[in-house]
């Protein structure tokens, strides 16, 4: 029995980096004392989500990997003696920067990173000024715990994604997440888009018979004063089992910190029940590979 | 604005085909009457789900298309005005047989058909047995009400099956299925079992930001004198719309017919604010076309 205990950490960032780094080492170290082997966090952990505007200055934001932010995380796993899985804003060159996720071992060594691959931009979400699209693809991520597929955000969108993470071995498909609402969408509108980003994540679950962690931040964040809406993040962080059944879930408005066990062996007996991926027609997929195929 | 009325048909099938043939005519009608554009039949809808047992007399349950069975629907649907999704047993030629799904369009011409792509083998769905996988890919079939994406059943669970319909300019995703409990599972496994099954379905309609019909028959069928399990069929259809969101939802028990309305021009609302299509990375999802690819 492979049996492993998972931490999310959802969180409502605050301006001061200083403060959100502190508040997650507490919290880290709490799951470490409850028992996690891994623990995931929310994307772009570290400051405010500054893609609510376009503004150079905040390239400043970014740091190198490794570099300053990697050194501070690289301590916490190590010293809590986790496999921890971080997102960080990557400073590769100036006027090259990504949105990378850095996976340390459990000694604090770098185990691997996932530059996101897809990149949205939308009214108070403008990644694309910030994220050039990552050039390593899906590639997953060797720990003492398994195969991570660690994605970012708007990849838990792409079924395409969870597929070839799952074709490459992944045991877990992992998604640090910055969505919310806007607060002029009607709380059904608000609804049917929590409701879908839940649905698609748990069927990447389903599709590929592998346990699904995301982990979204929450609160009100509007503070950029060319931003007329403000986001509020919606929470919601999850951890799915590979039938995509709901193993623990977040609520919409607090900070939460939760660590369950999730048993890795259920996933090949679910392949068994369901095989889907022995049934695969892949020589009539090729069309995949287009923009449009009408 | 491009609305529709969509008709389903969820049935406990009996023994006698005339008696299934029957009480699907008098539902279609009555979904004529409600003002149905479209109807959406449950897979193999005509019999028994004789596939729970490997039996080469069941053959003789295979009609050539055009034959009888497409006759007898073609006639129903050029009467009640409307386009018709049915699931038919094909007999090609001796000894080829494929699960095929005929579109009638509503002057009763048949607008197209779909086989089966993915054919499931799992104890009481011995589908490997009698069909042999679609040679004609996932083309939409046009008809005057819109492109239809038709699948079948065990395509549900397969998300690159959902988008080349998509790619391929289909307006709706269509499947019609056969599939149910194993009373010797747990209410709790039951359960994560049709969770599943509604997840993966309604994530292709998040996916790809257009609407999903989905069909299931109901009720116990055990009649198999060598099958030692049968088949309590979980019901269950549904409609989603373009976010994924439950417009219809028939329950788990008993025959049902429901006709709702379905508004197409939502699905370009939709796409606009969260545009997936924009932004897929096709130049890095070649590794799908593999069986594994670790």
């Amino acid at each position: 029995m492979k049996k492993i205990k998972i931490g999310i950490i959802q969180q409502h960032n605050v301006e001061s980096k200083k403060e959100n780094c502190n508040r997650l080492a507490e919290e880290i170290r709490k799951c470490a004392r409850e028992g996690a082997d891994l623990v995931v966090l929310q994307e772009l952990h570290d400051t405010l989500y500054f893609c609510q505007t376009e503004n150079p200055d905040y390239f400043d934001l970014a740091e190198p990997i490794p570099g300053n932010a990697c050194d501070y995380y690289s301590k916490l796993a190590a010293e809590c003696g986790i496999v921890l899985v971080t997102s960080l804003f990557e400073k590769r060159a100036p006027g090259l920067y990504h949105n990378t996720a850095v996976v340390f071992e459990s000694n604090g060594d770098i185990a691997g990173k996932y530059r996101k691959m897809h990149i949205p931009d939308d009214p108070a979400y403008y990644e694309k000024f910030y994220f050039t699209p990552g050039d390593i693809g899906f590639e997953p991520i060797n720990t003492s715990i398994g195969r991570l597929g660690v994605m970012v955000c708007w990849d838990q969108w792409y079924p395409e994604a969870a597929r070839i993470m799952a074709l490459k071995g992944a045991d877990i498909l992992i998604y640090p997440t910055a969505i919310g609402w806007d607060n002029h969408d009607t709380p059904e509108e608000q609804q049917r888009q929590t409701q879908a980003w839940i649905t698609i994540q748990r069927s990447h679950a389903v599709a590929n018979g592998i346990p699904v962690v995301s982990v979204n931040r929450v609160g009100w964040e509007g503070t950029y004063p060319d931003s007329t809406e403000g986001i509020q993040f919606w929470g919601n962080s999850f951890i799915a089992g590979p039938q995509g059944e709901l193993l623990v879930h977040a609520g919409n408005e607090e900070n939460e910190t939760i660590v369950t066990e999730v048993d890795l062996d259920r996933s090949e007996k679910v392949r068994r029940w369901w095989p889907f991926l022995r049934d695969r027609r892949i020589d009539e997929y090729a069309d995949i590979l287009k923009r449009f195929a009408q």
